[in-house]
């Protein structure tokens, strides 16, 4: 992580980096440039999928959708979502069945991709607003917990909220609401800060995905809603395939970060 | 319009005349409660319809989707949606055959509900931040125009964006424009500001829906997208059946406007 070329790399060199072959996690890839998370399902389960991101727009907040088939997006027009994500995770009846760093043995021609909201792209906004980042510190995937909170059905999908943790010091953590609230499309304001029980979530040195952070002290546990959550529905739900990209390893848009700033 | 009791009627209470009869438009009307468009698609449309919506968030923003065939929503748990709006339009083909103000005559049990933002839900924020409400100081509904922008396709569902236009007084730009970004559920911030032209809108004084609002001098109109969108599109792909809102004549929700602003 700690790669100073990478820094600097813009959105279409990170991903040719990643079409290539490497499978590093992207916080703090290509700044300045929103990122995604990917879910692809057999278009028979497309409309529950999508009305699912939409009964839970905190965790699942929709940014672009494909046709059947397609991997092509408006979100980077050159690229190619079988190729250029660093690291997918391919899903059988709700069973992760493979983790390959090329999703093209796997493609089908019925599949729908949905691109989701990453806060990734809210890291930059929190940074210039004085808000450190421990995770990008410490050359970590940010954490992320499977809670106990229950998202709310659509049709077959169900499953519950998975959040991201960030240990914010108490004199920045205005700051960070203030930041995220401006940015719902990448899942907006925190869901919960403090006491990560009332989330169900038993031991923060522990999360489900991502790996564990050092926290200051003082530092206070703020809680984002994930786009790991419709991976959760996949676990939950068993559709007879899918695809997502693996936890941490997103998909480097050419959208700049601040279009998804309301103001 | 001008009537005082109405003005402080609860969204209950204004849902209810409505059942009873009254088919009166619904700007002003339940102060402080968010209102919402309608479009009711077959089963089979519901995808698409759906699609089309998160392919065109500014004008279509998407606040609950009900099962095939139920009434019911989220957004107003004792509401009946076939009767509890002043008044609806029935699509067959894409021609409008009829607007009536109770749609169970037109049900079908394979009717999939979609609730999208309504411009009128920002207004009291607008009035809270001193921005005239040129319509409701006239006792017209909004005047809305078909601009010659044509909104991003899903499947078989196209057609031009609509916008609804106020006139706002130069000093108070700012503030309207302020307010309602930080809304973006309910169609945030405006898509334009000023010569009409640029939207291909011809005349102000005639606009396709709605009514037309004098502008005091020096107004400056300032147009936002809205959620008859859909209506323009049911026209142009011309599903077998549909079922809307008349413009102007919204679902007043039970959910606080506040609900809808990010920070």
């Amino acid at each position: 992580m700690a790669d100073g070329h990478a820094r600097v790399a813009d959105a279409g060199t990170v991903r040719a980096r990643f079409r290539a072959g490497d499978e590093r996690p992207t916080a703090g890839l290509a700044p300045g440039y929103a990122q995604a998370n990917l879910v692809a399902v057999p278009a028979d389960w497309a409309y529950e999928m999508l009305l699912f991101c939409q009964r839970n727009p905190k965790p699942c907040p929709v940014l672009d959708v494909t046709d059947a088939g397609s991997w092509s997006t408006t979100l980077a027009p050159g690229a190619d979502l079988r190729t250029d994500l660093p690291r997918y995770r391919v899903w059988e009846r709700g069973e992760l069945v493979a983790e390959p760093g090329d999703a093209r043995p796997y493609w089908r021609a019925d599949l729908v991709t949905l691109l989701l909201g990453c806060s990734f792209t809210f890291e930059w906004a929190l940074t210039r607003a004085g808000v450190p980042m421990r995770h990008t510190e410490q050359g970590r995937n940010v954490p992320m917990y499977t809670t106990d909170r229950v998202c709310r059905p659509a049709g077959r999908l169900r499953g519950p909220l998975v959040v991201s943790m960030r240990p914010v010091p108490p004199d920045r953590l205005s700051d960070a609401v203030r930041e995220t609230s401006l940015m719902p499309a990448v899942h907006g304001s925190p869901v919960h800060l403090g006491d990560p029980g009332v989330l169900g979530i038993a031991d923060l040195a522990r999360p489900d995905f991502g790996d564990p952070v050092r926290a200051e002290p003082g530092d206070i546990p703020a809680f984002w809603a994930c786009g790991v959550t419709p991976q959760a529905a996949l676990r939950a739900a068993a559709p007879p395939f899918a695809l997502t990209h693996a936890p941490g390893h997103m998909f480097v848009t050419d959208v700049p970060d601040d279009r998804y700033r309301v103001l």
